[in-house]
């Protein structure tokens, strides 16, 4: 099967705004803590009045994964909506820098291009506060054809539920790529999102307009509404043909069908950032699948790839994910 | 002595973009490695199209020293100019989160807020290369001559020459805080700033202009247009009440008439990225001078802060230096 692309994927295509702080300060300002908050741009305006100093860096979870498949080596796209403004810039510049096919039109100057202030506590958890922005404008009118027929996996975010249109975006994305005989996958993205969508998610994967589904143990708790984790690892494995399931430190288990392939979490050296994590075990994830590699492995990869992005501040690793695959001797 | 300030500084408002690069790249690209280098609108556009992918800081000279001393507990003010854009929003936001007076009001939208490519090399060596953009508004105007006179120290660089009126605004500046009893201060920035202007720093010293003196070994050798560093010390002292100069991993030497006191530098576990570090030996350095502790003591709040930003990426520390000096027991 050749084709152009490995991994497309879709996303809210965000600059994130990254700052430490106490507990406290979540609480002071009820952010719920280790979840994505949407917020409006009024709230944005007085969260950022009372964030402290920050770094900024191009984020947005699928443009993470895409970034991420990118620093494999691997051939990958992207659908995200940002302004025509230095944020925009930015988010345009960095993703194509690392490769990435990225070519979906900039919207005006208003609404401006989507930020997220990402509070990093002293534990290395993040707490994301949202302000869509141009995101909203995404819609079917961005799909590229020819780029979802010739992407082995068309990848898009959970997230996506949230913005107004790009649903449909996504819908066409599913039917083409299928019409192609590809495959197409998503994230659960969130706890949360999960709880806004659940049913519109469980809907994607029963109709089988979503083949692989990537969630953490929370956002599989959510989306089955349970406390047992046995159980709904074992409803996920009938809903889709192929999930992975990530665990924090204890790694991450690769369902399909009536197997459970369990994979280990990479030793880290100190955890400074979990911003990303998610996002690069798809992309090692997908990297591995795209070439053809043991779901074991391709879990490894993704293991890896998250390991290596918690360790640093930021949701892109600045490294190459080729050479740390290389030397890790998985790739 | 009561002042509202402990240290002012004034300096050209820069946001950094930061990525890393082989050192190949810099000699493809003419880069002076270690340098500031200037370039102008359509070389920063090539320049950017060549970069990989980066994240953003705010940066400046002045503008780190001002958030360092601020981050040691210090009363700090700064002076620099932005455009009234994304990117000088983000510089605005970041100097006043750290607690540092910034009232500087932003000039339009074009030239935009200046920004500098810092390119990284695999030794933890900057190069950077700066277009000034809204900096060149800086002048006599921009001058808020209450927080001079109430400033214990006003710092500023010498890369404030290559503006074309800010030199002005630093001439009224250390006439008011002279009139007032005040100290004040540069730094040299740059050896190659040094070349362009030597005899005028020359003679902003002799002219007793300025009173203390920053430089790193090359700005002092440079200045003195010699390859002999004891005598180019022996110059220094001679031309300036206070002058302290670093020297690396050699820590670095105050100067104070004909004594000269060594400090050590501090262990470092690895050097990431040496932006900000002769930035933030100032601003360790000034911190203490303005507590009115002892000379070596300042000089060794100088290394500490300066140990600490060369083992992150980015110019300004994330964490807290006050917290830093007192854990050292240094404060």
């Amino acid at each position: 099967m050749t084709t152009r692309f490995d991994v497309l994927t879709v996303g809210n295509a965000i600059v994130d705004i990254i700052s430490r702080c106490e507990d406290q300060f979540l609480a002071d300002n009820a952010i719920t803590k280790a979840a994505m908050n949407l917020i409006d741009a009024e709230r944005a305006e007085l969260l950022y009045c009372r964030m402290g100093p920050a770094i900024e860096a191009s984020g947005g979870s699928a443009g993470n994964t895409a970034a991420g498949v990118a620093s494999f080596g691997g051939r990958a796209a992207y659908f995200g909506k940002v302004a025509d403004d230095q944020l925009g810039r930015i988010f345009t510049h960095d993703i194509r820098a690392q490769g990435v096919h990225y070519e979906t039109a900039p919207k005006g100057t208003f609404p401006p291009t989507a930020r997220s202030m990402i509070f990093v506590t002293p534990d290395g958890e993040r707490s994301m506060n949202t302000y869509l922005g141009a995101c909203v404008e995404l819609g079917p009118d961005d799909v590229e054809p020819d780029v979802v027929a010739d992407a082995k996996v068309t990848y898009f975010e959970g997230y996506l539920w949230d913005p107004p249109r790009a649903k449909e975006a996504i819908v066409e994305c599913c039917r083409i790529a299928h019409a192609n005989g590809r495959e197409t996958s998503m994230t659960l993205s969130d706890s949360f999102c999960v709880g806004r969508y659940r049913s519109e998610f469980l809907d994607l994967m029963r109709s089988g307009t979503v083949d692989i589904v990537f969630a953490n143990r929370e956002e599989t708790l959510s989306l089955y509404e349970t406390d047992d984790f046995d159980r709904a690892l074992t409803l996920l494995a009938a809903d889709c043909k192929l999930a992975a399931v990530t665990m924090s430190e204890d790694g991450a288990v690769i369902l399909k069908g009536s197997e459970r392939i369990p994979v280990a979490a990479t030793t880290i050296r100190e955890l400074v950032d979990t911003t990303g994590a998610g996002d690069l075990f798809a992309a090692g994830f997908l990297y591995g699948y795209t070439q053809g590699l043991e779901l074991e492995l391709c879990g490894k990869l993704g293991c890896l790839a998250a390991g290596i992005v918690i360790q640093q501040i930021g949701p892109r690793p600045l490294g190459s994910l080729k050479d740390a695959g290389k030397k890790a001797g998985l790739i």
